[in-house]
């Protein structure tokens, strides 16, 4: 990643892309699986689509970059680039949605949106970022709810099984809900500096855009009604908050699944030594027919400037192939999640069975990466029994502070005020009688933190 | 595809955007193949950094989007929304080479691009479109003009074996090159209508956007020398296309290899037939298992309008199965390129034979639409040996006519005053003395069309 020539803007190069593509592929295997299909929406939204419904305008106004020239001239109306797309998708609906046989419909839109954020952080808030944003309709207000948990689960699956980030999904409070929703859901990280990040959101929206937009359908018993809608959606955010996870005083730490070179052989031979290239480049060939993301790095750099540079990049496995090695019929086997020269990160492996022992060793890589953040987020996760300890915890960013919540909006701003964290996610029941921030009645645990 | 509700812009709907992700897959499958890697770069470019490549900007700012405000404030400089990104990609280069080490930079980018142009029509020319575009840097000029090439010769593969549209690959006319290249290569395919329709485009820009944009190496004999750069790319619009040239008058038809849906089974039953629909998932499953992309009907319509449905949308076979069907131990297979009722459209297929029949089928159908649009092409390809001839080809849209020409823009020019036509592109060398149109020496051979 490199910042780009306008602000606040970021270029995703090569490999930052092949990680973005590694995490498309998983995101939209589920989407398919769970019966979503792609389409593609306009950048564009003109201005007077975009106010219709009150509370998403007032919410996405302030963070809308305008277009008002074009072809060399002033446009009649104002054009958005779409901070998320709603807006257009809402009103395609209305068109083709006539009869509940319309429904559900179920889409998935990958495409880059903007949002004039004042203040940016590369990969984490963006003003341009890259992202996949759902859109679903359905006939009844129970199947919408359902399919807002199970995109939830989608994100929870791909954050902890994939990205190999442990994260707490609940819903958010009234106020940090996205603009126009009933309910707002979300899956929460932790980060190593004791912050919070938000991952992924999921929306129940009712009929609010439905109302505002004119999404209507026959029902089964003929009468007019209009449709339940949801949104969802994970950026590359997800992506910056892996980094931050994972990765160690040598660089990045990528989890296999992600990885997009599981595993990298440099060969070490002095001048030339065809037989240590050719095996190199056979095992290569291998390895890839057998289905593995390899890498074989052939350039004229040292050895050690390799081990360097990959280990920089956090590819899972590194293979070393040397004259000695290639004597004993064996590979040197160097994992990426244990330390420098900690028990176990060098291995030496019989030549043929490297498939095989590879396979079973990116498996443990991936388990041995979550479990690492899982203990770091149990051990960040600290229940506060009263105010004092509250605000003291939150002050110091001591990392998710879990507390029984009355859920007030009051409450909220006051515990902002005083420490500048914010609730991240509530789930239900609460946990004790009444509120640590206030001592009003509890509705439900929370999650507070500062957050990015 | 739906219009949209912005102008000149549209909706790429589920079945259409299932074209784009088949295009998409065998578009970025041969860019790997060829050693490029995909990055993202920014949808925004600021004003002061386009305007430094002076051909390039010429040609773009008539067709630019501009955003004049963000975040509740005008800008202090206008932003462009990316018309291509040479001027961003090129900027990020000058920082990334430095030695000879660094190059060849191979890079892709799939992106959605806005160019405000006056008329639109939809897939053809829209404001907004998805594409691809790859922005490559070499040590030296042969290594660019090779690069040139070899994309060509990807985008002809693509257009002739995936979406069995037979296409002429040629040099554009001065007057028609990319803005800011030395030299631009097309490859153009022809319409029923005898409109010619350029599909993809490849560019050597030689070093002058090193130049505008600082791109510097020390080579290997240590001079320090500019880099030659290249870019290429291809749209939707090669989907219009591809549409337009198999279409009849029952609605599309997909060659397989681009097909979202390579067969659909229609089970057809009276009422609840258990047998028929087991039968039927039985298939779907067995099909699905042997890697088809097939789709079961089990709507409740009836099976007349689902055929009729599936032969709109192109799908390559059709798989009846019913009552009779099943005692038979067989299905009925229906064949999409084939004109209703002509011979062979329907046979019967044992049911166990059905996944090695389908893939002799399929492969079958691609090479006949390829077959027949290519038929098509050569008898609308017609040599003019006297200019009165070519005037009058040209005014019928006859299709490409292909003349000796003298390759000079007052010549082309005054062709198109007269007729409206263009070039389309060139090769050499000229297959006669004199150019048809004007009666100067001839220097390559050319096709002329009129053109969307």
């Amino acid at each position: 990643m490199s910042l780009a020539p306008v602000r606040g803007c970021v270029v995703l190069r090569p490999y930052g892309y092949g990680l973005w593509e590694r995490l498309v592929a998983e995101l939209d295997a589920r989407f398919k699986a769970t019966g979503h299909e792609n389409a593609y929406f306009p950048l564009l939204i003109p201005e007077s689509l975009l106010v219709r419904e009150q509370q998403h305008v007032e919410g996405f106004a302030p963070e809308v970059a305008w277009v008002t020239q074009g072809g060399g001239e002033p446009l009649a109306e104002r054009l958005a680039i779409r901070p998320t797309s709603e807006v257009t998708i809402m009103t395609m609906y209305a068109k083709w949605v006539q009869s509940y046989r319309d429904l559900p419909l179920l889409i998935n839109q990958w495409a880059n949106v903007v949002r004039w954020e004042k203040r940016t952080r590369p990969f984490l808030r963006t003003l341009e970022f890259l992202w996949q944003e759902g859109h679903t309709a359905h006939a009844s207000a129970t199947e919408a709810a359902e399919e807002v948990q199970r995109m939830l689960g989608v994100y929870a699956d791909v954050a902890e099984n994939v990205a190999a980030v442990p994260v707490y999904a609940g819903e958010k409070s009234e106020s940090e809900r996205f603009a126009g929703a009933l309910h707002t859901f979300s899956i929460e990280a932790l980060m190593p500096d004791g912050r919070a990040l938000q991952a992924g959101t999921s929306h129940e929206f009712g009929q609010n855009f439905a109302r505002a937009y004119g999404i209507e359908f026959s029902a089964e018993d003929q009468t007019l009604q209009h449709a339940w809608t949801t949104s969802w959606g994970m950026s590359w955010r997800m992506l910056g908050g892996m980094m931050m996870v994972h990765g160690d005083d040598r660089g990045l730490r990528i989890p296999p699944k992600l990885a997009p070179v599981e595993v990298v052989i440099v060969p070490i031979h002095k001048g030339e030594s065809g037989e240590v290239r050719a095996a190199a480049r056979e095992l290569q060939q291998r390895l890839a027919g057998a289905g593995f993301r390899v890498r074989l790095d052939e350039r004229e750099q040292s050895p050690g400037w390799k081990f360097n540079e990959w280990e920089m990049r956090g590819v899972p496995v590194r293979i070393e192939l040397g004259a000695r090695d290639l004597a004993a019929g064996a590979v040197t086997v160097v994992r990426r999640d244990r330390a420098f020269k900690e028990e176990g990160q060098k291995t030496t492996v019989p030549l043929e069975d490297t498939p095989l022992r590879l396979r079973a060793l990116l498996d443990e890589i991936q388990r041995s990466l979550f479990a690492q953040a899982k203990a770091f987020l149990e051990s960040h996760t600290i229940a506060a029994r009263d105010r004092e300890t509250f605000v003291r915890l939150l002050r110091e960013r001591a990392g998710m502070i879990e507390i029984p919540w009355c859920e007030l909006a009051a409450c909220e701003a006051a515990v902002k005020e005083a420490t500048s964290a914010t609730t991240r996610n509530v789930r239900r029941p609460a946990r004790g009688p009444t509120c640590v921030a206030c001592g009003e009645p509890a509705k439900a645990q929370a999650y507070f933190a500062q957050s990015y």
